[in-house]
């Protein structure tokens, strides 16, 4: 069995071994990628302040290259009685090199390990994030577009007020999600800090360089004060947490209305059936099951950030165990709002519009305001008007000009989607991927 | 492949099914036991009223009885391409007596069979939590008899304020257990209501006899009107979730003073080594992650009543697929709170308290107060003897009697723990466990 | 200026004191009362021990009923400089009785008054909770009598699904109310437990009857543990408002059904004119505010419980003065609940219902079952029934037959309401409220 | 009595009434001053599009000029009867200059108003606690290079761990409000769009501005779609009350570390006595309550994100009233924030700390790490030394070298405040206040 690193002469009872490992190991697969990352440019700056001789950096730098192989093919495993993929990867390393493979942990401690797998999972993860929430932007500015002309009842209170359109409808939750992306760059520019070199909080004797890790792996600059390195580890998660609750936020809202825009009762929209399910005793139904699996999913992501508060919170500075159980509420995370975003794209790509839906007649009082603004465009006062067409509204001789004549910026006749498409791009253009991936890229070479 | 229960001629989109799944096939094997043991009350009903012969019920019994001890073991697996434990079950009865296997669902709904095995899982793991629970109240109380004598300082705002004894602090915690278990029982009591033949939360039209399944399941009464029973799903959880809650608030609390009592600072309490960690870099630690994971995974737990709140609030009444999702946060939460409870039952057996920590001078001013109340038996006014003491301290001239002499009710020395355990008892005993094994035993015999 | 009861002879910072007392003296108003009574329980039993002679006791009474009497009234003060409530009362006393006034405070700490305070009010708060829980119970048990016969679409995902009524739609909410004060009444015993005599938390040197205060009180027993009476702060207010976020959780949902149905797409209940509101700017609308509202104002009650763990959470044992600001979230809390109530129960008193529903053609649909389940009881097997029905829909050829036959208990034709009135009344009856009532009346005599 | 805008023919229910209004007579005293500016540029753009004619407009605009000045002085006050600022400005303007004073409304919505303000307040604020966290980022930075020599223990698990320093803690609270202005820069961006001509949340039939009061108001765009720009309520809030909790976190965090820095059992700092409080019952209680309470005031805000997710999620897209009830949240957050941020600013520039805190000697084993690098420096493989130096430690034999030598970026010898300084200017230079001040001072003119 492979030995912890730290043991000492004293046999942990098993039960608490079981106890502390806990999640750990299915954990650290998410990391594995990163931890090897993060080794390789530690050992490079290692060599350089000549705590690694030339030949000993090329060894190790070979092999931690095969592992990346391996943990990028999804191969990686962290063996029985391991307790965590550090270990695993000084273990794979040993048995290659011998005993050079533990001098990978010099200069370093377990804490600013983690933190750094942690970064460099974020960043990564928050990169597919970005994407797959432009892709559905995408969609829907190009549904906004289709679908200008297509009238749809507004609501406030869930009663009928005003006249809307698909355009405004699709084109509303694009421009959210930009919004939305704004919180995530900022939260990525907290996550992209380099903490490596800050051991176990409180730093080290070593000389080591920490802007050459900073570099070499990319990051925008160092966590500079190790106090505050170490103070990061929950601080970092919350927030990006926080990020995401945004684009679940927006995800979940799309959903609710997709749901009820498909009950009989609005017949607004309508996904084709290989999106639908049945009911086992109701033979007629078409439930729109991704839509509220993907709210309900978005609504358990937008308790995330509590959840880590809940974890970290009320802990004086310095390191606590507490903290490895945020990885198992965030590291799955990321996933599960994924697949929302893959999901709602494809359904927004599929959704069919109802474009008679003004022909009922229950709506036509949505044209109220319009004839309240003609009259006053032609100067009659407008609390005059009000009141005028109130009174024909009640005595039941109100009828609609069906007509629709929005012009002004934003409104049906006008949609900015292009002014919406240049902010989103130029939020996307604030994230430093290029850079990132650059040094990552180089560092494998 | 087995079909889905309710699949029509329409193929789902393959990635729609995925997405809609989950993890269902995983989490329905927590409830696969409850499942059948469900479906054999309700069988045994629908004999009653002629909608099964005398003959299959006999046939579905006997085999509804070896999958329970296949379930039992642990050896029940959902197939591939088969989506939940229902499907499961049929699937497993249709292969060993054809078509009558299809039978068991008669009258009821998907629906209404879900929130069944949710309430009988649940009651089955509150019941668990009690015992365990009764557990670590038993070692607390005996420890607090054990070291009733042993002092150490009370804090108020973390300033030394006056004599405590760990007497006092084993015995709180148990006290507090008691109190949990109150509010435990309220929501057994809220789950303990059967909610069969609300089908899919509008009743039937087929003469069920909800009374039946209800006295077969050892149910204390039905969830009577079955839009309620439908409405319970999501709310049973989340008041489950809450009393969950309370026990780990007890064990996170508990678990902060030991990791601060643990402390160099402190040195009130000592872990045995083999209940310690060690530190990859600092060789001289024996740190209490016992502990700090029990914060944190209690203090995760507290997160969970508000968690399943975000996920099915603010729907109208009626099923929604999203309440799927809380099953995910809910059934694991059973095994993670037990396990902390065993864990916290383990260490506090196991502690060693420092019985000479009053011999610190810095604890001398705990002794003011007792200083004060002496003066004022002596017939020195309150406000007075407080000056006098205050101003002696200020100068100096303070030198405490160390003897302590409270007899009052619940103080120092007088625990009152026989009227805590007295308490919990009486709180134990309003749990109708006994009432729900019988029945359970009975249906299985 | 009245001095601080601890003040020493230093002066404290302005800015300081402005922000440490914070909102104390508006939130002690809501403990006014209560803070008297407790001290007349509290000196009655230091004149049993002999802390007090009987004629400071018969004065001090005197005076403190008069100060009962002025907070009873509404016109109970705290004059500027005077921090709190505890040093207000103690003023009035001096300034009646001279320097007897001072020795309320003998033999108890502001910790434990405080604890009792919050005890003593919130006992009586759940008091008035209960009996307006219980007021809204029967007006919705009444409509839903009254209602039996009337159908409404029930729904699933929001699909139109199967019959229901107003009489389930109403007795649903009637029989949630029941399981709600169920949680109420477990959190009402776990506040009508004495705390005083824990002092700062570790009890007294002075020989103080707690049997006799708690019996003095109407408590069902005391905290008996010192330490765990204190440990109570925080959790007390948590529990009770869980048991608040219960009902709060079930008006949210009554309120969120109501403003859909009263929706032009549902149109499935009105509200009387006055009790809407209409739009500045859309003549025709009638918004039902008091049920959006009560939806967000419980939807926030909903977070009070979460609000009060993030203030009190990973606090070692002991007073901490964070618990001060849980006053603020928690005192108030009641009012809001008890407004929605009242409304609640005005608008279902009120709330018309249309009895025409199910004429509009798309919920003809909402039979298939019942037709499934005709063929079913004609002898097809189920899954055979189920299919051919399917397929008549698919054809367009279903003709339903809207005649209900649902007779099983708690359906449509059988609403046991007598059987949720009766659970109610047995909940009711556990909480021992007129204990307490005696109690209070004795001590004020 | 003044009118409600809105009002019909139909005497409202007057308790409806009372809950409808609740506190938002008290909520909009917060937006007077807003409600008069956005007004101002409303109407300088219906001017423009022939809405209003010249003299109008300067009538009413120098009646808006006195109105906020009314409001800056804080004189301004809601009258009896009138329900929300709206109306009181209306009845303001009608007194002086008759009907005129009605037409502030024309093109706008009650709805796209409140949503003006909101968001003019909020970026108000925001630019005050941004100024607030500065000048506690000073403070800190100032300490930290003051202190940079003083050593004190850095934990692990609340273990001894290696050294830290004073240095070292009060820069990492510096340098977290830097990346918590971060996240705040990104909720000012997502607030600081104009909402102003989405009206109801559908846009209006006027030929609307919308680009004119964006400038005139100084926002950096428009929220463009009229449907998102009414989406954005709730949303905006709940976005930035993340970044208030960011820095309450932030607070929280220090003040726990104050609070037990301050204990006895780790003496490492002390407050000047006029910042402490004493004990009604302990005479020698020297209470950090400043700290305690910024504690717990931080973490409610802590929960305030959570409370307004609460509030509005589920909800479809369009106005609803319950966002009504997030004022109640909001609103008073930013002053609780405020406070905290002076108090510890206050607290931090007197605090005194002990510079002899390693010379006890349970401080030794601090350097226990520093002795093992220094053996690997030698050339000693580290695991040995690691090994060597644990050896030493159980058997007695260790005595430490307590000079301390760290050198690296952001360690005791190399704090890197002035990288930190940079990086805080450089955050707070991406705000845009100096165009929202001069976009302001320019109407008000």
């Amino acid at each position: 069995m492979a030995q912890k690193l730290w043991e000492k002469n004293v046999q942990v009872d098993k039960e608490v071994e079981t106890f502390t490992v806990g999640k750990d190991r299915e954990m650290d697969l998410y990391l594995a990628k990163y931890d090897v990352l993060g080794s390789m440019a530690h050992i490079t700056m290692l060599e350089s302040i000549g705590l690694l001789t030339k030949e000993e950096l090329t060894a190790l730098l070979a092999e931690l290259k095969n592992i990346y192989a391996v943990a990028d093919s999804g191969e990686f495993v962290i063996e029985e009685g391991v307790e965590d993929v550090h270990s695993q990867v000084e273990l794979m390393l040993t048995r290659r090199l011998g005993d050079v493979g533990k001098k990978i942990h010099s200069g370093r401690s377990r804490n600013d390990q983690v933190l750094l797998d942690l970064k460099l999972y974020t960043r990564a993860q928050i990169q597919e994030l970005v994407e797959l929430t432009n892709g559905l932007f995408e969609v829907l500015i190009s549904q906004s577009n289709r679908y200008q002309e297509v009238l749809m009842p507004g609501y406030t209170h869930l009663q009928v007020a005003m006249p809307s359109s698909f355009g405004l409808w699709f084109g509303a939750y694009a421009e959210s999600l930009a919004d939305d992306l704004q919180m995530m760059q900022a939260a990525y520019k907290v996550c992209n800090r380099n903490p490596l070199g800050s051991a176990a909080g409180y730093g080290s004797s070593f000389p080591l360089n920490r802007s050459m890790t900073t570099d070499l792996l990319g990051f925008d600059s160092m966590d500079y004060n190790v106090v505050y390195a170490q103070m990061g580890r929950g601080k970092m998660e919350r927030t990006v947490a926080f990020a995401m609750a945004g684009i679940a936020a927006s995800l979940s809202k799309l959903a609710f209305d997709a749901c009820m825009f498909n009950s009989q009762n609005f017949g607004f929209i309508k996904l084709p059936d290989q999106f639908t399910t049945g009911s086992s005793i109701m033979p007629h139904k078409k439930n729109p099951d991704v839509f509220e699996l993907t709210r309900a999913k978005c609504n358990k992501i937008q308790g995330l950030p509590q959840q880590i508060t809940l974890i970290c919170n009320n802990l004086p500075s310095g390191y606590f165990r507490d903290l490895q159980i945020i990885k198992e509420v965030f590291l799955p995370a990321f996933d599960e709002l994924k697949d929302c975003l893959r999901m709602v794209t494809h359904m927004m790509r599929e959704v069919k519009v109802n474009d008679h839906i003004l022909d009922d007649d229950k709506y036509a009082l949505l044209f109220s305001v319009e004839e309240v603004n003609r009259l006053v465009l032609e100067g009659v006062p407008f609390r005059d008007a009000y009141k005028r067409v109130g009174l024909e509204i009640e005595a039941g001789n109100f009828t609609p000009n069906k007509a629709v004549n929005h012009t002004h910026e934003g409104s049906i006749g006008n949609l900015c989607n292009d002014s919406i498409s240049a902010l989103m791009q130029n939020i996307i253009d604030g994230f430093s991927f290029n850079k990132v991936n650059e040094a990552e890229k180089k560092l494998l070479v």
